[in-house]
């Protein structure tokens, strides 16, 4: 067997050297890689807690920087996953049916509206893939999801940004931006993650309208769950310019179960039936999350201590003469007085075992955002807040 | 809020028209896909067994037919599972840290080396989209596993097939093609999946060394821990013309909980890293991956179980005339002399409750291929085989 010839000038150079020479140096440029993968930054959204408790050597007191939910999943949904454990090596069902069938009655709408994936995450992934060819001019905000950014990134879009206005989400600025470049994609979180602000149902149906047939909006509504639902607009599948993501994972506190779903035109859901992995939602994980579906009262009782411990925040950051942003979410933004001051406090709060996170754009990263963790989270935050402030924080 | 103005055809002449009009009938002409996802026929590469129970209206009495485990995980597994379920509300390590740390150990080489990722259905995913450009020709066997020939075409790769020789993948004939059509990648999977045939240690790095630099084989060893240890060729991660993909979903008994890893040149795992989903790994995977592969003893049973049932499964064939071919992986490709009676079979076994697969492809489909249950399982099988050529099948 004889090693195929190649054209590349680089692959024509190294063809008679010995490749082991390269080793650990051996340059991408030996490497087939696509243009677009090529290009990339070796760049991750996140660093994980886990990431830096390996680099701190120690485990973090309080975890209150991604959003999880502090109060846990159903315990009906526990129940369903640890039985289902015991088919753990079975594939799971790879059209989600029992799931989507309980999403699709819940929301009023057909299955065929309904698609179920390893979270919003991989949701992302899919409509970026499906709708955006490299080069093609995407809009966002600036400082919102940063893993939307990656998959856009990730499959060679250009990304414009826009500004928040007052640390809300501006979609007039947004729509027109998107107009301007002509994108075809348009992402906008209501509410929105980092800042907790957000967007009646009478503006956010106005965005919705507003999109012309042939573009799409992408609407994250991870944290629906934490609004007034008289909030949130009617979702209407006859309009193929809207893909609405919800998650399992912050009120239904199913973070690392890897559940999410998008409720959109047929169409749009067809697409992504084409391109997903088919069997990525592992078996536990449909179990928890159709369990956890079916008990909103768990779901309800979670926002009412989310709300609780909102206000808990808002107390123990204004002793201390911050601001803590309204929130509609399961975090909340507290405004330090600027960039400086948020950076080394987060880092200052991280040496005393409180994990949190900070925007990361000016000028929504003049706050930390600290998840609304359990109350003696709440009361390790409040110490270590205090040591900080004293220490001259 | 207007709607921003489009130039394509089809967007300005529904563009003042009412778009719910559309309703399901949506053509996706008015949805900004793009080429390659337009393109793609709305398939899947397996219907799942859930699918067909609907279907029937009637669970299986024996699922043997997607080459899961009937073992099983380890105890161990299942239990790290069910206490990973208390801390499903925290997402994953992105890192996958302490299961990359032990995959290395074992394999001694740098966690540098290794990714972790939702089964090899994903990487083979990350793999493609890393390395396939539109209209890149790519080459497989033909009637090899269809989820590689999903995720080429997918991602809009030509794909090119090389037949088996005598029901085995045809390592040379795959390198004359690949080298004829200059593809920048190549599909082997060793042991193979449908046929459960395999190549020995000297004739798989042969193929390995064949590879010139600046092309990539991808050796898919889902069922490598079925095979004597002495029938694998050394890794060398010096070499990055080869990725090695392995799964916790077959020996270990996995399959639902959706781990697999890829052990590469830190070039190509730097490519992956870059475009991954970084959280897509649930916590409780982890967790049983982790418990798993601590536990080779089990695995070491189950690799005698399945042999045990493989040279059942013959018996219960050759009972009927029918050849088992040799395999070297959890299932039993049975020859039944044609395709038609392959497909009669098929049906006529899952009329009785028997839920086993056939090969996509000439010749190859004049097989049924069935997973190695439990004793129990294979009894069903007996049964039902047994009835289905009493009554002429």
């Amino acid at each position: 067997m004889e090693p195929w010839p190649c054209d590349a000038i680089g692959v024509l150079l190294v063809r008679y050297m010995d490749r082991r020479e390269f080793g650990g140096d051996m340059d991408e440029r030996f490497i087939p890689l696509t243009e677009t993968v090529r290009a990339l930054p070796a760049t991750t959204p996140f660093v994980g807690p886990e990431a830096l408790e390996r680099t701190n050597g120690a485990v973090f007191k309080a975890r209150i920087g991604a959003n999880e939910s502090a109060f846990g999943p159903s315990p009906k949904a526990l129940a369903a996953m640890r039985d289902a454990v015991a088919e753990a090596s079975w594939y799971g069902d790879p059209e989600n049916f029992e799931l989507r069938q309980a999403i699709a009655a819940h929301h009023g709408v057909g299955m065929d509206n309904v698609c179920v994936a390893a979270g919003i995450d991989s949701l992302l992934g899919l409509v970026v893939r499906m709708l955006v060819s490299p080069g093609a001019p995407i809009v966002t905000s600036l400082g919102a999801y940063p893993t939307f950014n990656y998959q856009v990134s990730g499959f060679g879009g250009a990304l414009h940004t826009v500004p928040y206005r007052n640390d809300f989400e501006d979609p007039e600025a947004l729509l027109d931006k998107a107009k301007a470049v002509e994108a075809p994609l348009l992402y906008v979180a209501n509410p929105d993650n980092p800042m907790g602000s957000w967007h009646g149902a009478a503006s956010v149906q106005s965005l919705i309208d507003s999109v012309p047939t042939g573009k799409v909006l992408i609407l994250d509504e991870a944290y629906a769950d934490f609004l007034d639902p008289v909030e949130i607009p009617a979702i209407d599948v006859s309009n193929p310019c809207v893909i609405r993501m919800r998650t399992f994972s912050k009120a239904h506190g199913l973070a690392g179960a890897r559940v999410g779903y998008a409720i959109a035109h047929p169409a749009l859901i067809t697409g992504l039936n084409k391109i997903r992995n088919q069997f990525e939602v592992t078996r536990v994980s449909q179990a928890g999350a159709l369990a956890a579906f079916q008990d909103p009262q768990y779901v309800g009782q979670v926002v009412a201590e989310v709300a609780a411990g909102k206000a808990d925040i808002a107390k123990i950051a204004s002793k201390h003469g911050f601001t803590a942003l309204p929130s509609a979410t399961n975090f909340v933004a507290i405004d330090v007085g600027g960039h400086e001051q948020a950076t080394r406090m987060m880092a200052e709060l991280g040496r005393r075992g409180v994990f949190i996170r900070m925007p990361g754009a000016a000028p929504l990263n003049r706050c930390i955002r600290v998840t609304v963790g359990t109350e003696k989270d709440r009361a390790v935050f409040a110490d270590a807040l205090a040591d900080v402030v004293a220490s001259g924080g």
